[in-house]
C-alpha cells in the first residue's frame, strides 16, 4: 500500500503561483496555475487518490495545508481530507532542454496528425523502434509516421522550423499530448535537444525520452504508381467491412477479399460459420483485380479519415495497397495484403 | 464453434407475422411482429451473430430466404449473408400457463420498482432463494423484496389483482424485463401459475421458473418505531459518501463512520492512507448516535431513490438503520451497521 515517489505529483508552491510536476522518468509533465500562496513551500502528495478526491469535490477553492512532518490536509466547503505526503526532496531532478531547436504548429493541426497514425504504431516491444512515432523535421514540413510491419500510415503538413532532423518519438508520449492539446488553431511549441523533445502548451510542458535507434526508409515502402485505383464512400466501405468483420474474425483471421470490377466492389468472407457478400458501387480506373486484407487494417484507416470519400490504389494482388485522398499527399496509409492459398 | 440449439432464436413464420422465440431453459422470450411472409417455415438461426450483423445493416426492409437444408440468406440493400441454420425441430417446447391468476400494473411503476429492489439481491449462490426478488401481492397491492443479508429493500404499490400469494422470481429475469418495458403508464400484466410466471407487453412475453423455497419474513425484520432521526439531502449525503468511499475503501473495508449530533451528521473514515471528514447539515430529531456501515450498502440506495430528500431512522449503533421517504412506507432500505472494535 506504501506508495513511491513516482506515484506522485510534486507541488512547488512560489510566490503567486502553484507548479504541479509529475514524471514516470520516460514521459514528464509540469504545469502552471496561479493560486493564492500563504506559506511557500513543496509538497509530494498520491496522485491516484488526490485525483479521485478533486474530481468529487464541488465547485469550490480548494485548500491544501501541511500537517506536521507527513500529512497534507486538503479542504473544500464542509470536505476535510488529511493524506500522507512523501518527502519532497526525494522526487526526481526534472529534465531541462539546452541548445534546442524549434518547430511551431497549430494544436488541432498536430493532433489531427497524431491521431491519424498513432494507431499504425507497434505495440508489442519486439522492435522498440516501431512502437514510436517518426518526426521527420524539415524547414517547411512535418511529416508523421507510424508502422507496424503491416501497415503503414504518413501524414504530412506544411510546418516552419529552424530544424532538419529525424527524431522518434514514444506513441505513449503522444497519447498524452493529444489529450493535453486543445482544439485550437494556436500553435504548439516542439523543441528537440539531444535525446529528449520537449511540448510546450498552455503553461503546460511534456518531456520526453526519444526512442533511440534508426526508423525505416519510409518513403522507399510507398509505391511510386499504381495499375488499379478506386474511389469509394468512406463510410460504405467502413459498414461493408464491419458487417464482413463479424463473420471474418471467426474461425477466418479476419481476412476479407477485395474483388474489383468495373464500377464495383465486391467484399466477400467465408469461414465456417457463414459467408457474406457485399456489392459496393464505385469509380474505378485500370485493371480488374483480386486482394485480401486483414479487414481491421483497412477499418482503423477509415475510422480516421476525415474525408467523405476515399482513393485505393493497387498494382497487383500480392503487393501493397495506398489507401488517400485524391489530389493530396498530405496522408498516405499503406496496407500488406494477405496472401490467399486457394486461386 | 458449432452452436447449440440454445444459442439460436427459433424464427416462425406464420402467414403474416414471425415470431421469435429464445430460451435457455429457465427463462424463455417470445417476440411477434408483422412480415410479408412468401412462404411459411421455421428456422434456428445462431442469435450472437444475427444480432451483431442486423445491428450493423442500413435502415432498410431485411429479407430472410432458406438456402438449402442447413443455411438461411440474409440480405439488405447490397449486403448478402448466409448463415449456418440449426434444425429448428430441436428447439425446446415453448412453456405454457394454465389457470394463470393475474397482476396489472404500469410499466414505467414496474421499472421502478425494479431498479430500486434488484440491486439489494443476493449475487452469491449460497442461498438460491435470495437471488430472487419476492413478489408479494395483496388483492390491493404489490410489494417487491430484495435482500442479501446486509441490506433490504421492499418498495410497495398499490395495484388491482385477483391473487393474494407470494412468489420468487430470479433477478435475471427481472432485469430483463426492465430492460424490456417502455418509460409509459401503460399496463404490463403478469400471470403467476404452479412454478411460472409470465410478463406480457408489447407483443412480448417473457416466462420464467419461479424459485423455489421460502422467503424470509421481511414484514418482522422492519422495526417498528426509531431513537434518532435524521432528514438529509440525498445528493449532498451521496456526494460525501463518494468521496468516504475513496479512502475507506483502501485497507478499511469500505468502513465509514456516521456520527449523528443535533443538526449535523458528520460521516468519517480512517485508513492507513488518510483519512476524511465530512460534514453535513441535517434536520435531526431524537438521541445523538454513533454507529457505521459499509458505505457501498449506502451508495447504493441514494443511487436509486428518486426524492430529493431522505430519512434516515436509527435505533442504537449496533441495530439496523432504515433509509425512506418522509411520511410515506412505498420504499424503505434497511441496512445493517457494521460493529466497530474500538470505542
Amino acid at each position: 500500500m506504501q506508495k513511491t515517489i513516482l506515484e506522485c505529483i510534486l507541488f512547488s508552491c512560489g510566490e503567486n503561483t502553484i507548479t504541479l510536476k509529475a514524471t514516470d522518468i520516460a514521459l514528464s509533465i509540469k504545469t502552471e496555475m496561479n493560486a493564492q500562496i500563504e506559506k511557500q513551500g513543496d509538497a509530494a502528495i498520491p496522485a491516484r487518490l488526490l485525483y479521485e478526491i478533486i474530481n468529487r469535490f464541488p465547485e469550490s477553492d480548494v485548500t491544501f495545508s501541511s500537517v506536521g512532518e507527513n500529512s497534507v490536509e486538503i479542504s473544500c466547503l464542509n470536505s476535510k481530507v488529511v493524506l500522507q505526503q512523501m518527502d519532497a526532496a526525494e522526487f526526481p531532478v526534472f529534465p531541462e532542454l539546452q541548445d534546442e531547436e524549434q518547430i511551431k504548429i497549430q494544436q488541432n493541426v498536430l493532433r489531427a496528425m497524431i491521431n491519424q497514425t498513432l494507431f499504425a504504431a507497434a505495440v508489442n516491444e519486439d522492435k522498440p523502434i516501431l512502437t514510436g512515432l517518426l518526426f521527420d523535421i524539415k524547414k517547411d514540413s512535418l511529416t508523421v509516421v507510424a508502422l507496424d510491419g503491416y501497415r503503414m500510415a504518413v501524414r504530412k503538413q506544411p510546418a516552419i522550423s529552424d530544424i532538419d532532423k529525424e527524431c522518434v518519438i514514444p506513441a505513449r508520449t503522444l497519447r498524452e499530448v493529444s489529450r493535453i492539446i486543445d482544439d485550437t488553431d494556436e500553435n504548439i511549441k516542439v523543441s528537440i535537444s539531444g535525446n529528449m523533445a520537449l511540448f510546450e502548451v498552455n503553461h503546460t510542458q511534456i518531456f520526453t525520452r526519444l526512442l533511440e535507434g534508426e526508423y525505416i526508409k519510409y518513403r522507399n515502402l510507398l509505391p511510386a504508381d499504381c495499375a488499379t485505383s478506386v474511389k469509394v464512400e468512406t463510410g460504405m466501405l467502413k459498414d461493408s467491412l464491419e458487417r464482413a468483420s463479424i463473420l471474418a474474425r471467426e474461425g477466418n483471421n479476419n481476412v476479407v477479399k477485395f474483388e474489383i470490377k468495373e464500377k464495383n466492389l465486391e467484399i466477400t468472407s467465408n469461414s465456417e460459420i457463414g459467408n457474406i457478400d457485399e456489392q459496393i458501387p464505385v469509380l474505378t480506373e485500370g485493371k480488374d483485380l483480386k486482394i485480401a486484407f486483414n479487414a481491421k487494417y483497412v477499418l482503423d484507416v477509415l475510422k480516421n479519415v476525415e474525408e467523405s470519400e476515399v482513393l485505393m490504389q493497387f498494382n497487383t494482388g500480392v503487393s501493397p495497397c495506398v489507401v488517400k485522398q485524391e489530389n493530396s499527399d498530405a496522408y498516405d496509409y499503406l496496407i500488406l495484403p494477405v496472401q490467399l492459398r486457394e486461386e
